[in-house]
Parts: structure tokens; C-alpha cells; sequence
């Protein structure tokens, strides 16, 4: 029988290219076969064969004979047999997908052993007891995965045979004891499958190698695929390998190794041995194992060998390797190896270490690294893991430690650290009035809302530590308390440390380690290898970046911060911000006004406040754009609480007059969707005075910026556009402002005009648009929202969770740009404002502008800069080049 | 000196197809011309001179020649010259764009008149205070129009000379009177301006030219284009035309002629005619017009000439047209013509007419209606205008006429009601609690909220009268009555009336005439010509539309209402609405249920409620599609108010626990942004058996019809989708049920499942969601709130106001789709989503579903059908009808 198609290939046939066919796993064991590394010999049958297999039930046409040809070759390699009666030559078989799916599929052990091959095994190894273990291990395995029988039915029997012994450990079992339990399981699968354990060793294989197959579709493998994203038809490929047994004596081991320490990144091989074991044992942390090192002591020849691959590997997959190995009675065997996970701080080190070596190219070093990775290296942390359990977990919302004492509202946070306490805010929820608590504060704590609640994404922006959603916590303001489910009371005052990387809060303070790296970004000075590695990679990745990067930045303290940290500009200067705190009483009384010269008062009060603000940032950011938008959230946010305000008229025996007002214009302005509401521009043309207010306050400001001989390059920004018409109207009366400031002060004041573009009408229509605009600044906030539908406030409370659990969401599209929907609007509106304006200036400068997966999307799509929070600047420098580079071939499997 | 481009043209020279270089007038006048018609002779300059003027400030090169050879052409066409001293020649100089801008150019009469032509037109004429009445009247005209003098000065001059006449009308002014005004009125000029009124008659022509030029740049002109979305770069063209005069003694006359009865349609000519009067004493309505009958007495050579040219425009222009015309001393001329203005009624009598005498095709006749004049036929009305004063104005929010007592609930419609009395259902704003009322009630009438509002959107589905958001009104409906800004009390039980038409509420019963069209509509039958004009008219539109037309129904008694009216189906079955009044407090207990059991218990209890519904819909639908919308609002909206109930909490002093309860869940449940929030297909997966309930319901209805032999075709709706993945979770959910439902009934269930497009995500990506719907139906109300960001209810009462006057929008977006924006968004997902399924079905159900301008679009954008209110059906059908003859050649100007 003969077939065009080849289904099976021997590790010698392979190689790492060939990954789509042979899975991640049979790649890696091919491409160190052909580098003339010890693997234990065997072959994969592919994926296809495994696609074939699931579409039609069958195996394909000829994979029978292929397997049989291939088993032939692997006895002859080995001079063994598969299961003979004596001195049986074993196999493993495993799943090998082409993306990593740990733990999702299933493998089978031992296959070859039989009633008659296992006294076979027990005399070619001389270790009766290891033997019948593992016979009875490929019985209960087999008798689960490939036939079907409930698991706990073996668990049972093994619990009865320890409780007959006396004893709760597996290892006090002897060999009779063992064998009497592989009888035991035989029986189990007679009764509940009909059918007897297969005795034929080929037939083992082929089943096994058909249960894998199967377990592609399995209920586990299933949901992580959707997950993951990873796609439904791929199939598995399966690996059938010679068994090698470390755990055949003194002269016998297992471990694992790396090419470099994974923890730090510091060069040298690193790793674990557990002399006498298997695998498995490494696995399961049964018994204590020990450093590589010792290996040098207990088989100096091995530990040669092994130190041999590892550079051999190393060099050939030019990054760090992680390599699982057993030594059966003094023979080095290379079971597995792959690019080693590391952690972020060994990601650069190691990164920077071999584009010094020059094993990689720069370009290459900084695909190695990401921005994620550099985030966490930027905070504050906890130097070691509590022994206490926390007091609460919740949502890990701005990464960083914090340690400080508890507060409950913003003035007593302002003024604990007035007194320069360190302090953490907690709240239920914040709102923009928690703001100079949240400033004042180390760290925000509140017990409701999801990654992007208020309290959230306010933290990030300020790079504060930050655990949300910590719902087990009850927490009351009035009393100046809260309370853990365990029924801890933690009162004003008390100590707390907030771990925002980990998402917990514990009581008393945890010793705390600054960063190296943090404080490197902000002086650009190295002080030891990592922060070497770090200014040197983000400098390559400045050179190489196309997209400029902007900070999201309301205050010269922001901005100043900002501009060290490599921001380029501002890209978003919110204006509503400074509209709180004292001022609040004079947006009010705008609100209030009973005519326009009411409203003139308030607003000319307002000026001289808006034009310092200004004035400050510009002189912050002399030299660099600031892209200031005018007002934005509906007036109503500046007034108090419908319902707290109708429930205090209500309860009062002697209402207030001012708050009978106010009651009536919070009922006047009360919205059913305010985010769909009088808002943005709509706001400006509706309210007489307050855009022209605004817009004098920035003119001036420039003015005054140039009078003292800066350099100030404001650019005025025009939110919640959505028809070319609400555009036009704005622009003329900034024109009009700016022509009258223009004659009164001598300074020419053509300021850039542009507007958000957050409504997918706006992005629809930004052909139009872009007549009347100088730049776009894409609001990915809002545009999500809008083109999804869905409040982000509304909906993270409460189907967010329910959709990530059933994979409507990988990750949530405030986090992540949803590139087909929401991206695919940003995508028409570049192309449409480019084709009408090709001077036309983009970017974006919602949450997504700090996002290293959006940045690439950014890139791609071709805006000229994103603006983020001063603190993810530098992971959105290092993205920036990241995406620059993009294509750039980095190692196989990151 | 000359030039390539003509900028004049004689009358003799144009026609109607050079609309566009001559405006609508001047094309007017030349086709008359061409006709052999008594046109006064005169000349044109085209739009193009305009452009050129406007764009360079300067009169075009050669212009001041052309019209130079052109006056010469015209004085001796009159055999008279401009301005001659003795019998001189007078001009007038009349604006005419492209596109009608009523009065808002300016016109100049009687140029060639100064101080020496004046005595030779008092001469001629034999009548001195005509000649100086006409003198002053254009040196105060010029003086305004062209010279730029403040025309209040002239008016002062006026009103001094009649207090010392001790008169108060211009006509008791003498010759010698009006001479000094017009002495003092080129006082004012020269003392205004520094300069002479000029006397030169060849100047006065030139510079009133020039102004007319410039007229189009005014301000109400640039507005009134906004508005109108008339192109702001036409320019006007300009009318100069031998001047004749009605006003020369008993043989003279003006009047205005229409070929048919504009008001009924009739057969035969109508007028008015005013002996010895000018054209503005008619417009003015100073002195009373006679019938124009009477002509055939007072005149009747010039009354059969006059009938003779009016059949040789009718018969040209193939509709009705409009004249107006001036004898001059025995001698007819027709100063213009246009295709006339008509009643609805007229509109349909006219276009049958003119079809069965074959002057215009079926698809013309049918071209020559609208969908807006069916519907304002079809419902009662009121038979006068009424003397008093109305109570309060509102918006016109559902057409027709109501009359009935005021009640204040919809317990007491509902009560009032059952002892057949008629009502009109008052509110402040309605809500979902009060369509029980609005059921009840002949009309319903608001004092807040615009043309989509709840009680607009609703009554206009139910066909109900509508007035809303009549803001004068003072409603107490604790009180039970309402009050008006005169102090007038209106309390339970007094009968007041309701024009929708209009938008006015008066006090007491009007006389109502019930419409026959409505009456002939639903039961096919004619009674009369207008009638017989209507069903043929509609059957012609039927026999030529390719889009369907369903309705958009939620009970069985409106499905057979629908289905009457030509529904072909129902588009939107809504079943939230079968979850209000008694119902109500099982969804409340499905929401408060504590655990699965309890929620699973009231699910079961609305089960066979919901079963019957369908039922009921099923049948009266039976053999045509019935497309059900599973539940879409957020579960909050089936709670009571958060602050109302808040409020009572407060204020009661042994709160109910019910209430605390109640409260709890609406604070859990609050939401932001409802609009944005947990609803449609996210309520579906969240609320375990919500779906599976509804889906079950269908099923078993379905199973239900089959067994009593009917023909049953409902489809399953999932609303709010924007991920194709929510899709696929409801559908296989939608299937397992129908699966059961099949397996117990061991009827074929094999539903269509499909998905309202109803987010831009949706719209964006519906080349996926195609792959598992088997039909989209265009949610356009909700994808124009989110599309534009706007909350319909908020934004109606906010900015909406401001936005339709400052010209942002010339209509609302949720009346009209917006073809860029959100229409754009619909070709797109019908194009994706034919290309990966090319069976799908598409239709709309959105308000737009019925609005005539939207149906040309969705015929356009390839939509299968629309669906809408009932009521709105014969339009649909009709504009559906129309949009397939779309291209048709119709009448020029309507």
C-alpha cells in the first residue's frame, strides 16, 4: 500500500521549520536530532494525519503501515523490540501541538508493556518493583485515557491496597503489591468496558496514538483554545519516543537546565538534578532536588556532555534554552528543549547580553523584550512573598507596591501627607472628586470596579499602585473603616501594604525595594547590569521608532515628569480636571446662572484660573506640542448626586434653598445616558461663553508664553465631533477668539484646530472632517465604547467577567484595541483624513495609546504618535520600536 | 471687445433644460417664451456671471456689453427706451436660483424711473400719483437694497408724512405727497452715503445687477441654504424684464391662475383675479380678490387667452401648473409659471387624472405623490380652522385628530375607556407603565420630549394623535390637571381637543371628519375619486416595488391591523412588552430570586404566558414571516425608579421590606448608561434561562400552529449583537432548545436565527456574524444613537433644538437616516454579509423602517424590506413604489 502523502516522520527527518506538521514538541526533538544531540530515537505523526483523523473518524489511508515502518526503524536504533518479552524496548507517546497547550492534552507512558514483557523489564533492569509500577501506571492510564474508565475508580483500588498495607504513600507499595494492583485494574476495565486491557503491544500504540488524537477535542483543550485564540483546526501531532528511566539507580538522574539563570538573566548554565528519579518526580516536587552543580561531583562526564548541548543549543537557537535531560546508568539523554520562559528582568539582561555577545542584532534584542515587562520593572515591590494570607485579593489594576495607612477619604489624605505620612486611599469607588486624595495617596484601594473602573485607570495614569474590585472587603466610609470577609477590622490610621502587581492587601507594612530601573528612566543614569540593558535597549528603540511618543497630562508637575520620561509632547491635556476642587463653586454658579450676565461672571472668574493652568504646562513642555481639549463630560458630573441630593431634601425638616436650586438643576441636566449626552462639543455650542472662555484662556497663556521668550506650541483640541458641521461652528469661534487675542497682545496666534475623533460617525465621515481639521486625535475610549455599544463603567461590573470566562473577549477592548471593529474605524478615518489632507497630523491618545499589542496596531495603521500616562511612556517607546522592527525573525516559540 | 462665454441671455434664447445657468425663474420665463406665450420681453444673466462676481468682486469681462446689447434688444422689442424722459421703458430686476429660495434675495421694480421719466410715466399712464407713488418706491428700495441705507429711515419719513396728512394708510398720500418723499427720500441717501440717488438709468440698472449679485451672500439667504442644504457655490441668476402694470385704470388687473383646483385636484381651471391692482396688492391681501370666473365677464377675450395658455403649459410641463399674470389695458401678460404647490388630496386626484387622460405614465403618477401626503390623508382631522386660540403648541408628533376628556393615568383611560368614553391620555413624558393608557386613549398629549420621544415614537406605532413636549403646559397629575401659561385649568374628565397634524391642544370638541382614505385603505374599497386615486396609485407602487413591507407589531390585534394595511409579514415582534402590567411582578420575582430554583420557578410561570403571545401573533400572521426579538432592555427598566424609591425610604418611618429589597436590586442593576449597558444578547447570556424560556415559548407556539394546520413561519431574533462569538453562544443555546422542543413534539422546528444590526462593531464585522445568522435586520434607532454618540431621549431634549437652527442637522438623524454615517454603515454590513452568504436575508426595523426618504435608501442599499409601524404601511408601500421608479423624469421643481 502506498500513499502520496507522508504522515509520519522520524526525528532524524524533521526539523524546527517544520512546526506546522510535527507540533512545537517534535520539532524541537527533530532539530536536536539533526544536530547530533543524544534523543532518545522516535518519530511524530503529524498534525494532518491528526486533522484527517477528526474530520472523518479514521485514521488516514496508510498511516498504519507508516507507524509499523517507522516502529520498525526505532527497534532496530534501539536493538529492542516493542513490549518482547524480555527486555522490551518502551515508548512514550505525546501530544505536540503547534502552539504550547501545557497540561491540555494527553500522554501515555510505558506503551510496549504486557503481562509477560513486564517480568521482561524487571530482569533487563533489575529493579522489580520499578517494573511493576510502571506497568500498572500504563494500565491505569491507558484504562482512563484510552479506554474510557472513570479515573477514580484506580484511585479507589490504590487507596484500598495503601489502607490494607497501612500506609498513605504510593512509594510503601512493594512489587507484589503492585502487580496484584495492575490485576486489579484489568479487572476494572473488564467489568466496565467489556473488553480486556490489550496485551498486544502494537495495538497499544495505535490506540494510544488515536487517544491523543481525540483529546484535541476534549472539553479542557477546547475552552483554553478559545481563550488563547488559538484556532479549532489545527489538530495535534504525536510523538512516539524510545522510554529512558532515570530512576535505575545511583549511576541514573533527571533534570532540568538553562543557559542562562532565568531569574536574573546573569550568564552561566543553571539548573536542577535529582539523581534516581524520573521525570515526573522533577515534576511534582516529591523529592528534594539539587543544584546542577552538584552534578559536576556525581558524573563529571555527564555534566560535560550536558554543558556541550547546552551551548550547542544556545548557539544554534541564539537564545536562552530550556532543556529537560535524564541520565539512564551513565548515558546523558536530551529529552526536550525549547526557548526558556524568563522573567522580565532576565528578559533584558539576557536580551542585551547576547547582542553584546553579538549573537543577535540590536533589532533583534529589543523584539526580545516588551513593554509589559518593563512596566513591571519600573515599580516599586515587594521584596519577598508575606507568610500572612492577604487581607483581601481583587483586581492587580496599576502594578507597584505600596505601603501607608489607611484612609477613607481625600482630606484626611491630603492631610497625612501634609504631615508627610504615607497613605492609601480607600474607597468603594472613587470619583473625580477623590482625585487630590488619590494624588496625595501611595495607593488606592476600593472594594467595586474592574480594570478600567475610575479608580483604575485614573492610578495607571498617575503611576500609582492601585487594587480595585477587592469585593470581600466591606468598606465604610463613615466609620472610617473596613472590614475583611474573615472579619478584620482595619481602622483610619492603621498600616497596609497594597501589592498592585499581585493584586492583594496585606496588614502592616511589608519591607519594600524602589527601583533601579524607574529611577534609571528618569535620570537615563545606569547604575548595575539591568539598568544597562534597559537605557540601552529603549535608546535603540527610540532610533528606530516612527511613532512619536505623548503624554496624557493635565498639570506641569505631570508634564515635567512626562517630558523625563521621553514623552515627545502632550498629547492630551484634559481641561475638565480644572474644574474641581475650589473651583467647583464657580462652574456651579455657570451652571446656576439665571442669564448671561450670570454666566459672564462666572466665566470671566474662571479665566484668569484656566489661562495659569495653561500657562504652567506650556512653560512645562516649552518647545514641544501640548494638545489642549476643551471641555468635555456633561456639567451635571460637577454637581452633586441626584438621588443623595432628592433622599437629603426628602429626610430635611428645613430644606436648604441652595440645594432646592440645585436639586432642580441636577433634575434640568439629569441625562438616562449621559455618555450620550450633552457633552464635548455639543457642550461648547450649547453654553454661551464657555468654549470662547477657553479658548482665551490658552491664546493668552501663548501669548504670554512668548512675551517671556518661550517656545509654546499649543494646539487646540475640539472633542466628541461627530458631522464636519459641529466642527466648522467651533473652529469659527476660536478663529474669532483667537484673531481678537491676536490684536489685542501683537502675537500671531495660528494655533492648529483639530478634534478628537471618538464616534464611529466621525471616523465614517473623517473625509469630510478633515476639511475642517488640522489633526486628529483618535479618543479610543470612548470610540470603543461607542462602537461596541457598551459602558465601560456598566459593563465591566457586569458581563465582563461572564464574557472573558466564555471567551466572547480574549482581553477586554479597553485594554487591547479591538482591531476589526473599533481598529478597522481608526484604519478608514487615517486613510479618508490622509487622502483629503495629506498633512493631515494623527494620534491617539485614549487608554490604548500605552498598550503594547495597540501600539503595533497604531504602527501599522500609520498615525504619527500615541499619548499615554507619563508612566508608560517608556514601554510605549520601547513598543514603538518593537513595532518598528516588527518582522525582525526572534526566536521560535515567545 | 468679446468674450467666449455668454453671461446674457434673452428670453427668446433660454428654456427649461438651462435650468442651471439661468435659475428657475428665468428658464421659466424663456420656455414660456419659446411657447409663443405673452411674456414681457427681457433678458437673463446667468449664475455663472454671479460666480464670477462673487469670487472675484468684479463684474465678469464683457458682462456690462452684453447687457447693454441686451436692453437695446428689449427697448426695441418695447419700442421704448430705459428711463426715456417722456413714456419711458421700466425694468425690474428679480433674483432666480437654481433652487427656490422664497424671498430671501432681494428684487428691484421700476428701474428707468428719475426725476425727469417720472412726469413722462404720469403722462403715459395718465395717472400722476401712480407715477410718483412708483418713483418713491424705488428710490427707497434702491436706497436700501443697493445703496445700503437703514430702510427705517425711509419708513419714519413715511409715518411723519401720514401724521401730518392726519392719516394712517399709504394709500390717502396724493401725487403731491409722494413727490416730497421722494424728495426726502434721496435726502436721506445722499445724506446716508455722501452720494446722489443716481439718475442715470443705465447705472440704477447696473448696480441693481450687481446687488442681487450680492444678495446671495446675505444672511438670511446663507441660512436658509444651511437649512436647506442648498450648495452655497450655485450663485443666483438675474431676471431683467420690461416692466407692465396692472394698475392703469378698469381694463388693467393682476391675478393668479392654476390649471386645476390645487386644494381638491378638480378638473378645471382656478384663480383669483384683482381689477386694477398690481401683483403685490395680491401677495399683500390688501384689497379682496374676486374668483377668477369672473374675468370671463370682465374681460373675456383675456379670460379665453388666458385659458388657452394655461392648457399649453399644463400640456407642456404634464402637471399642474401655477401663472401669474397682469392685463394691462386690455392686454394679457403672464409674468410667470411653475409647477403649482397642492393639497395631499390634490396631489393624488391630480397624478390619477393626469395618467388615465394619458398626459403621464403610471410610474410618473406615481412619482408625483409621497408617502408624508398618504399619511396625512389617512387620518381624521379637524373640519376648521378653529377661532380660538389653542391652549398650547407642541410638537406635531403623530398626525390626525383626537377629541375626548382628559385623564391623567392610565388606570383611569383604561377605566373610562370600559364606559366607551373617549380620553386623551395626559402626562409630563409617558413610559412603558403608561401604554396600557395609550392604548386606551384617543390621543396622547405631553409636556416634554420631542418628535421621538417614548410617547411620539410609541402613538406614531399605534397610530395614535400626538402632541408632545408642550412645554407651556403645567402637568399635575397627582392634582389630576394641567395647566396652561394663561392660568387656564384643564382638570379630569373636561373635554379638550388634539391636533397632531397641527401640534395644538384646544379646549372643548372640535368637529371631526373621519378620513375616507384611512377607511378605504384597510378594507380596499373606494368611495369617491380621491379614494379611487389613492388605491390605484398604491396598487401601482405594489406592482412595481422589489422591497417588502412589514410591520413592526407586538399583539395580535396589531398584527391584523398590519396585515389589513398590506403588511407582508411582521419585522419586529418586540417581547419586552409582554413583560409589563401583570406580568410585571413575575419578572420582578425572576429578578429578585435568590437562588437558581427560584428564578427557574418564575421563568416557568411567564413560559405559557409568552407561548400564547406567540400563539396569538402567529396566527393572525399565519403563512407569512414573523421575525420575534428576544428581550432587549435592561432588567432595571421592570423595577421602579432608583430615586423615587430611595426618596420613600427615607421618608417613611417603618421602611417596607419589599421595598429595601427592591431597592437593593435597583442599586445592584443600576447602570451609568442603560442604553450601553446589560441588555439584548449580553442579557441573554447572563440571566441563566431567560433565553431558553422565550426560545421555548416560540417553539412550542409554533408546534402549537402546525398542529391545528396552520402555516406558522417565525424567526428568532437576537438583539444587540456585536461579536459574531455572543451569536454563536445564542444561537447554539436558540438550537438546543428547538432540538428538545422537536424531539418532544416530533415537529420540524428549523427556525432562521438571525441578528439585529444594531452596533457599529456589527455593522463592521458582519462579513463573520453572517456566518451564523441566517438573516440581519437593521436595528437603525439604536445604530444612530450609537453611531453619533447620542442618547435619543437626552439629546432630543437638549441640543437637538439648537443643532436643527444653527443647520448641523436639516432634519434629525432618528426621522431621516444619515446616509453617511449610519447609511454608510448598512451598505457596508449588507455588502459583507452577502458576499460570505449570499442568501441572507436583510431588512431594517427601525423607526426608519416608515420614514419615506429612509426607504429609497434601504431600496438603494438593497435591503429585502422594511418594516415599520402599522400605520405607516401605505406609505411604505407607496415610497417603496416610488423608489423603484426612482430616475423616472417627473415634474421639474417639486
Amino acid at each position: 500500500m502506498s500513499t502520496l502523502t507522508t504522515y509520519v516522520y522520524a526525528f532524524a527527518e524533521g526539523g524546527r521549520e517544520m512546526a506546522d506538521l510535527l507540533g512545537g514538541k517534535g520539532a524541537g526533538l527533530a532539530e536536536m536530532t539533526r544536530l547530533g544531540l543524544p534523543v532518545p530515537p522516535g518519530f511524530t505523526v503529524t498534525t494532518e494525519a491528526c486533522r484527517i483523523y477528526l474530520a472523518t473518524g479514521q485514521e488516514p489511508l496508510g498511516l498504519a503501515a507508516e507507524e509499523a515502518r517507522a516502529l520498525a526503524v526505532l527497534e532496530q536504533a534501539m536493538s529492542r523490540t516493542l513490549g518482547a518479552p524480555d527486555d522490551p524496548l518502551l515508548v512514550s507517546v505525546r501530544s505536540g501541538a503547534r502552539f504550547s497547550m501545557p497540561g491540555m492534552m494527553e500522554t501515555i507512558l510505558d506503551i510496549g508493556l504486557n503481562d509477560r514483557s513486564v517480568t521482561g523489564l524487571a530482569k533487563a533492569s533489575g529493579q522489580e518493583r520499578f517494573a511493576w509500577d510502571s506497568y500498572r501506571r500504563l494500565v491505569q492510564m491507558f484504562g482512563r485515557t484510552v479506554m474510557g474508565v472513570d479515573g477514580d475508580l484506580f484511585e479507589q483500588a490504590i487507596a484500598a491496597r495503601k489502607a490494607q498495607r497501612g500506609t498513605r504513600d504510593d512509594h510503601d507499595l512493594d512489587a507484589g503489591e503492585l502487580a496484584l494492583l495492575a490485576e486489579e485494574f484489568k479487572a476494572i476495565i473488564r467489568r466496565e468496558t467489556g473488553e480486556d486491557f490489550p496485551q498486544d503491544p502494537a495495538e497499544q500504540l495505535r490506540r494510544a496514538v488515536r487517544a491523543v488524537f481525540d483529546s484535541w477535542n476534549g472539553e479542557r483543550a477546547r475552552v483554553y483554545r478559545r481563550r488563547e485564540r488559538i484556532p479549532e483546526d489545527l489538530g495535534t501531532a504525536v510523538n512516539v519516543q524510545a522510554m529512558v528511566f532515570g530512576n535505575l539507580g545511583p549511576d541514573s538522574g533527571t533534570g532540568v537546565a538553562f543557559t542562562r539563570d532565568p531569574a536574573t538573566g546573569a550568564r552561566g548554565v543553571y539548573g536542577d538534578y535529582l539523581p534516581d528519579a524520573q521525570g515526573e518526580d522533577v515534576v511534582s516536587g516529591v523529592r528534594d532536588a539539587v543544584p546542577l552543580d552538584q552534578l559536576k561531583v556525581l558524573d563529571p562526564r555527564a555534566y560535560v556532555e550536558l554543558g556541550d548541548h547546552l551551548r550547542t543549543l544556545e548557539c544554534h537557537y541564539r537564545d536562552l534554552c530550556d532543556v529537560e535531560f535524564t541520565i539512564e546508568r551513565g548515558r546523558l539523554w536530551i529529552l526536550q528543549t525549547r526557548v526558556g520562559k524568563r522573567t522580565a528582568e532576565a528578559a533584558f539582561r539576557i536580551a542585551h547580553d547576547l547582542r553584546a555577545e553579538e549573537t543577535i542584532t540590536a533589532d533583534e534584542a529589543l523584539a526580545r523584550v516588551d513593554g509589559t515587562e518593563l512596566a513591571r520593572l519600573m515599580f516599586p515591590r515587594f521584596d519577598t512573598t508575606p507568610a500572612d494570607m492577604p487581607l483581601a485579593h481583587g483586581v492587580a489594576a496599576s502594578p507597584g507596591a505600596a505601603v501607608g495607612v489607611a484612609v477613607f477619604d481625600s482630606a484626611e489624605a491630603r492631610r497625612r501627607a501634609a504631615e508627610g505620612q504615607y497613605t492609601v486611599l480607600v474607597r468603594r469607588e472613587t470619583t473625580p472628586d477623590d482625585l487630590p486624595g488619590m494624588i496625595a495617596a501611595q495607593a488606592v484601594l476600593t472594594s467595586r470596579g474592574g480594570k478600567t473602573s475610575h479608580a483604575a485607570v485614573v492610578a495607571r495614569g498617575m503611576g500609582k499602585v492601585c487594587v480595585c474590585g477587592a469585593e470581600s472587603l466591606t468598606v465604610d466610609p463613615v466609620a472610617r473603616r473596613f472590614t475583611t470577609d474573615t472579619g478584620v477590622v482595619v481602622r483610619e490610621g492603621d498600616t497596609v501594604s497594597v501589592d498592585g502587581t499581585a493584586g492583594t492587601v496585606h496588614l502592616g507594612a511589608l519591607p519594600l525595594t524602589a527601583s533601579d530601573v524607574g529611577r534609571a528612566l528618569e535620570t537615563g543614569e545606569s547604575t548595575g547590569p539591568l539598568t544597562e540593558a534597559v537605557l540601552a535597549t529603549l535608546a535603540h528603540a527610540d532610533s528606530v521608532r516612527r511613532l512619536q511618543v505623548r503624554a496624557n497630562a493635565d498639570t506641569p508637575e505631570d508634564a515635567a515628569r512626562a517630558r523625563a520620561l521621553g514623552a515627545q509632547g502632550i498629547g492630551l491635556c484634559r481641561t475638565e480636571h480644572m474644574f474641581l476642587g475650589e473651583r467647583r463653586k464657580l462652574v456651579e454658579a455657570m451652571i446656576l446662572a439665571r442669564d448671561d450676565t450670570a454666566r459672564e461672571q462666572s466665566l470671566a472668574a474662571l479665566l484668569p484660573l484656566q489661562r495659569a493652568d495653561f500657562t504652567g504646562i506650556l512653560e512645562a513642555m516649552d518647545g514641544l506640542p501640548v494638545t489642549i481639549r476643551l471641555i468635555d463630560p456633561p456639567l451635571h458630573e460637577f454637581l452633586p448626586d441626584r438621588t443623595e441630593l432628592a433622599v437629603r431634601l426628602a429626610s430635611s425638616a428645613h430644606p436648604d434653598v441652595h440645594d432646592r436650586e440645585l436639586l432642580a438643576a441636577v433634575e434640568r441636566l439629569h441625562e438616562q445616558n449621559p455618555m450620550l449626552g450633552l457633552r464635548g462639543v455639543r457642550l461648547g455650542l450649547a453654553v454661551p461663553g464657555l468654549m470662547a472662555m477657553q479658548v482665551r484662556a490658552i491664546a493668552e497663556a501663548v501669548a504670554h508664553r512668548l512675551d517671556v521668550g518661550g517656545r509654546p506650541h499649543a494646539e487646540i483640541m475640539i472633542p466628541l465631533v461627530g458631522t464636519v458641521e459641529e466642527l466648522r461652528l467651533a473652529r469659527t469661534e476660536a478663529e474669532r477668539v483667537l484673531a481678537e487675542v491676536t490684536a489685542r497682545t501683537g502675537r500671531g496666534l495660528d494655533l492648529p484646530i483639530g478634534t478628537m475623533i471618538e464616534l464611529p460617525r466621525a471616523a465614517l465621515t473623517a473625509g469630510s472632517i478633515a476639511e475642517a481639521a488640522d489633526f486628529f486625535s483618535f479618543g479610543t475610549n470612548d470610540l470603543t465604547q461607542t462602537t461596541w455599544g457598551l459602558s465601560r463603567d456598566d459593563a465591566e461590573a457586569s458581563f465582563f467577567p461572564l464574557y472573558l470566562e466564555k471567551g466572547i473577549f480574549s482581553v477586554s477592548p479597553f485594554e487591547t484595541i479591538d482591531h476589526e471593529g473599533v481598529g478597522r474605524l481608526v484604519e478608514l478615518a487615517v486613510e479618508a483624513g490622509h487622502a483629503v489632507k495629506p498633512s493631515l497630523q494623527t494620534g491617539v491618545c485614549g487608554e490604548h495609546g500605552g498598550d503594547p499589542e495597540s501600539i503595533h496596531f497604531f504602527h501599522r495603521a500609520g498615525l504619527d504618535y500615541v499619548s499615554c500616562s507619563p508612566f508608560r511612556i517608556p514601554a510605549a517607546r520601547l513598543e514603538a520600536g518593537r513595532a518598528a522592527v516588527a518582522g525582525i525573525e526572534s526566536s521560535d516559540s515567545r
